[in-house]
């Protein structure tokens, strides 16, 4: 048996990807007028299909499945059984409870979906985080530094001589006995990673914020693969690439991964 | 039209009833042995049933419904309708992220679900919050000081001279321009709620962790409804109570209103 954090160093070198497919599938950046749940779910299947040589993990992102209820919810569990089992699938959730609805989660995001890994929140503490991270074969990436413009009004709070973020990238460190914990930092802050490595060394990195958001690519995923490893998540600029064929897709993907081998040699 | 916080304080001024009855809807919790989905639903409509008379409001727990997939969130559809219009309901989901996701979340729990309310993570801060306050009818509650152990690992921190959780409670009652915010404040810290007015005067405040959690009725009651109001959340006191038939549980509501009838005169 494997921890997830070695299933996702394992993963990274053998499909020499960084690239983590994000899921995000809005009806309003569809070429088509008015798509059906349909439309959305044969547009999922064609981004998977598209991306399954290049992508190290997909991540769909439960808000855009929880938007259409109960349908919407049964459109995520077929994504998970399209992209089977070769591929590590990261739940977007960013969930944060106490624990004894932390585990009602884990149940649901782990058993019910198959969720290799899951995004969580850092706000409740530690009893939050614990149910999800008992099992060393499932993993966890904690908020830490987010790539919105207002991550800043409490993140970067200064208290005990450390900004909050520093405080969570060092709690999370402190959580990772069964190396399956991993952190969540914007693109957009790539001079922030060099310090959350002093915080959190060799703790796996989820960087989203690469393209719509405007983060820095080269800097972050240089900084991230540097004592450690790093994910670059894109969702809009591979998902809605070019005309939304399967082969602008494609190219999306491979364009993305073929500048992440020139970048890390 | 009325915003949120006012049909908030007009409901619980009518119904003289403080009491939001969460739906946590554990199997584990079940009297029968291995319960299926159709009984825990049956089971969520005889708790609706047992407690319209006092509840102001319902409380679901978004967490209990996804453990079972979309068959779960199509029991949650069902619950909703189930309860109907009178009552204010409150979807405990504690979401947060970036604007462009928040707004699916948004979409999800107001426009698809039909909540009144949210409750909302600050962790990303501004821009997470942002999508759920544009409609003044409908409100958000967001973590400030939770009832969990861990609850303290990051809300405590002093930086600027303040605790997190102060900061929180003073930046929301900086996003009340709609009168639709509110504070979740644990019912184990009954001291610190006198301190969140201060930094949010007039916010409305849920507050959960009586019962189970060990937090205290009395003293958060009165601090919570001094200089504004306060939702009292109880779920596995009242759900779960006694032989779990509609009887014991329509008295422990009945119960836990009339002593809060007595403690606010």
């Amino acid at each position: 048996m494997n921890c997830f954090n070695s299933r996702l160093s394992d993963q990274l070198a053998v499909k020499q990807s960084w690239l983590c497919v994000g899921l995000d599938i809005n009806p309003e950046n569809m070429t088509q007028e008015n798509p059906t749940l349909d439309d959305l779910q044969n547009h999922t299947k064609k981004v998977i299909d598209a991306t399954r040589e290049f992508a190290a993990a997909y991540k769909p992102n439960l808000a855009f499945f929880e938007r259409w209820g109960s349908k919407g919810f049964a459109w995520l569990e077929e994504t998970l059984d399209h992209i089977g089992v070769d591929t590590l699938t990261i739940g977007d959730a960013k969930r944060g409870d106490i624990g004894h609805t932390a585990k009602q989660y884990a149940i649901s995001l782990f058993d019910h979906f198959g969720f290799d890994a899951v995004t969580l929140n850092p706000y409740m503490g530690r009893d939050a985080i614990d149910p999800f991270i008992q099992n060393p074969e499932k993993g966890v990436f904690i908020l830490c530094r987010t790539s919105n413009n207002s991550g800043v009004d409490l993140q970067n709070l200064k208290g005990n001589g450390k900004r909050l973020f520093e405080t969570v990238a060092e709690n999370c460190a402190g959580l990772n006995e069964n190396d399956n914990v991993g952190l969540v930092v914007g693109a957009t802050v790539p001079k922030e990673i060099d310090i959350i490595r002093q915080y959190a060394p060799g703790l796996p990195l989820l960087i989203p914020g690469v393209g719509a958001q405007g983060g820095d690519l080269e800097a972050s995923l240089t900084a991230g693969n540097t004592n450690g490893v790093a994910l670059i998540n894109v969702s809009r600029g591979i998902s809605f690439a070019g005309d939304q064929s399967e082969e602008a897709i494609h190219i999306a993907a491979k364009d993305y991964v073929e500048i992440m081998r020139t970048i890390l040699g």
